[in-house]
């Protein structure tokens, strides 16, 4: 939970809202015509005229007339204030003008209030209108623009901090010799965080040395509200940052999660109470953990994170772990993409996302409804 | 198809790519191993032998290394190039470690080439790894960065003109009249619009006379690459929109939709080639229409426009409109949520989007399958 802070209603897109918005009148603020035609009173229709007298005409955005007889009528537009004396209105469609006279069709539905929007009938004056927690989407955004909003309090994004460890990475432009590749995940996980709608996201490198790793990391978390390591986690003798995390003071939750890929994944909290999600360096392992974990984490409160998709033919499950499998999307039937290993990027571009099976004996058959992550 | 524009890959996250981008080298660019232990020759394993002198440690990002002698080995880390003269890994787990001696249990399984991602298996040199019309989501800009690119050529997004018509809209901050609103159509398809990924929005608003609608228009026309207009498109004597359009020169492409909300929606273009997408000022058909047909046609090649969802219950169809129904979601199933018309703004705050029912008799039962737009 993001602490809050205050925002121009016109830079909230997107965020979660972190106060209540309340009508500041009744919404709608008057009884409002639906459509285009004239205001009369119902009674005189029920007594059987059909010709009024136009008195006037009640535009939106005028202040609210009056009919002066009840034998009148007030030519209206849609959005107008229905005018005192009137309660009900007759479409445009319904009626025919001759000399100044409005005459209405005598099968024209007439009844009291029909194309009136009450005044409050979608909520009253101090009635909450948005609650907080919801994430600012374009209806959120209308609520509060109506309600006279032109600040509003929304969680306070945390800068990011995207820690990727390794000696073969190369961070500046131009050639790189065979041995060396360049730091795709640090680029593709700013990518998908800028893709949801983060800001403040910055990248920094440490080579495989504990030191180096440990001045990164230290600095990170000093600075950062979250951060994000790729690489160095797993178990093996050059894997330095669980080390280092531990040597920072940082309380480990868990490290290695029943999924493949991303076996290694590690998440702890540091002295400073900045969350660090430590990631597999592998590529297909770092972006499956990011969107499964880190950004279902990051977006709490905001709306559903996975969708359901069908399987378009059977796909093995593991007995003891949870399978993460690029799919391509067609016709919201997804078709799993074999992967060699979880080195194979190129292999993710034709897909849409990743289906989630959790681990049982025998496969997900054709037909399953299974969750699916698209690619940020 | 928004015109190609160089664009640093550091902000092409999100847009749509409007190149090809080729393997600048081998994929991976040499034999990499993917697990931390010890690289050998197997026909060494074959022969018997299961103790192999440490001649040296490849480290990822070093030069390759060279095996000196056949009943040697190099200690070798995830992600390092085999060393010449191995042709398998066998993972630390397999070994122990005896006085520069790595020791492996006669049960590990050595095979040729095991634990290698061998070089160019995912892409030889000059194959195309992403085709001109992805979307630059996580694992294109991931594959960017790793064929080395720093910047590609990308759809230029438009500059997108909102033009708010209505004599009751009120921009300024602070009280308003009883028969004054804010303008929250505006702010809304902005918002929709930046979540969705798009930039360059302006907003500029126009009292109901025809000569300021007509100069908003003009203006925004010269100055934008799409514009969104919203209110007066009807047919009533109010509705100035059409007439405008029509006397600015634009070749109207269809006025009016078989659907409901939303019927009044024109479609025009200018003489310039800009698009005009012309929405009714009621506050959900604004939105719906907006997020049905003009996010629609901003997005193409940017995957699936929307998702399939499982009805909660039944809901009626109508026999020769598409329907759209706002809905709540939970558990990917949705509930519709009635509103007494279209300028009921407020009701939308709960809902995930609105489902889209095609016109036909009788009613859509509970468990059908129906396409679903979310709100952005």
């Amino acid at each position: 939970r993001f602490p809050p802070v205050a925002c121009p209603l016109d830079d909230a897109h997107g965020k979660i809202l972190r106060q209540d918005i309340r009508a500041d009148r009744d919404f709608p603020p008057y009884n409002r015509a639906m459509m285009d035609g004239i205001a009369i009173l119902q009674e005189t229709w029920s007594g059987g005229r059909r010709r009024f007298v136009i008195e006037a005409t009640q535009e939106a955005g005028q202040p609210q007339k009056k009919l002066r007889k009840k034998q009148g009528c007030i030519q209206i537009m849609t959005g107008g204030e229905v005018p005192r004396g009137c309660d009900c209105i007759i479409p445009v469609e319904e009626i025919r003008i001759e000399s100044g006279v409005a005459v209405v069709r005598d099968e024209a539905c007439v009844d009291g209030g029909i194309h009136i929007h009450r005044r409050g009938s979608d909520g009253r004056k101090g009635a909450i209108l948005l609650h907080g927690g919801c994430r600012m989407r374009s209806p959120e955004i209308a609520i509060a623009r109506a309600a006279g909003m032109d600040s509003v309090r929304v969680a306070r994004w945390p800068v990011v901090t995207i820690v990727s460890t390794g000696n073969e990475l190369v961070t500046r432009a131009g050639k790189i010799e065979r041995f060396q590749i360049r730091p795709s995940n640090a680029s593709a996980i700013r990518a998908a965080l800028l893709n949801s709608g983060f800001a403040g996201v910055k990248m920094t490198f440490a080579k495989d040395t504990a030191m180096e790793i440990r001045t990164t990391l230290a600095a990170a978390v000093a600075a950062s509200g979250i951060v994000i390591v790729t690489g160095g986690v797993s178990v093996g003798a050059f894997d330095l940052v669980p080390d280092v995390l531990k040597s920072l003071g940082v309380r480990r939750l868990f490290h290695g999660v029943a999924q493949r890929p991303g076996r290694p994944m590690l998440f702890g909290m540091a002295k400073n109470k900045t969350p660090i999600f430590a990631l597999p360096g592998n590529p297909v392992s770092a972006l499956v953990c990011l969107h499964r974990h880190v950004l279902t984490a990051l977006q709490t409160g905001g709306g559903p994170q996975s969708e359901t998709i069908t399987l378009g033919e059977s796909v093995p499950a593991h007995e003891s772990l949870t399978r993460f499998v690029p799919v391509a999307v067609a016709r919201q039937t997804a078709s799993p993409v074999s992967l060699k290993n979880s080195g194979e990027l190129t292999a993710l571009a034709g897909t849409g996302g990743f289906v989630e099976l959790p681990s049982r004996k025998g496969p997900y058959p054709r037909g399953s409804r299974v969750a699916f992550f698209p690619w940020r």
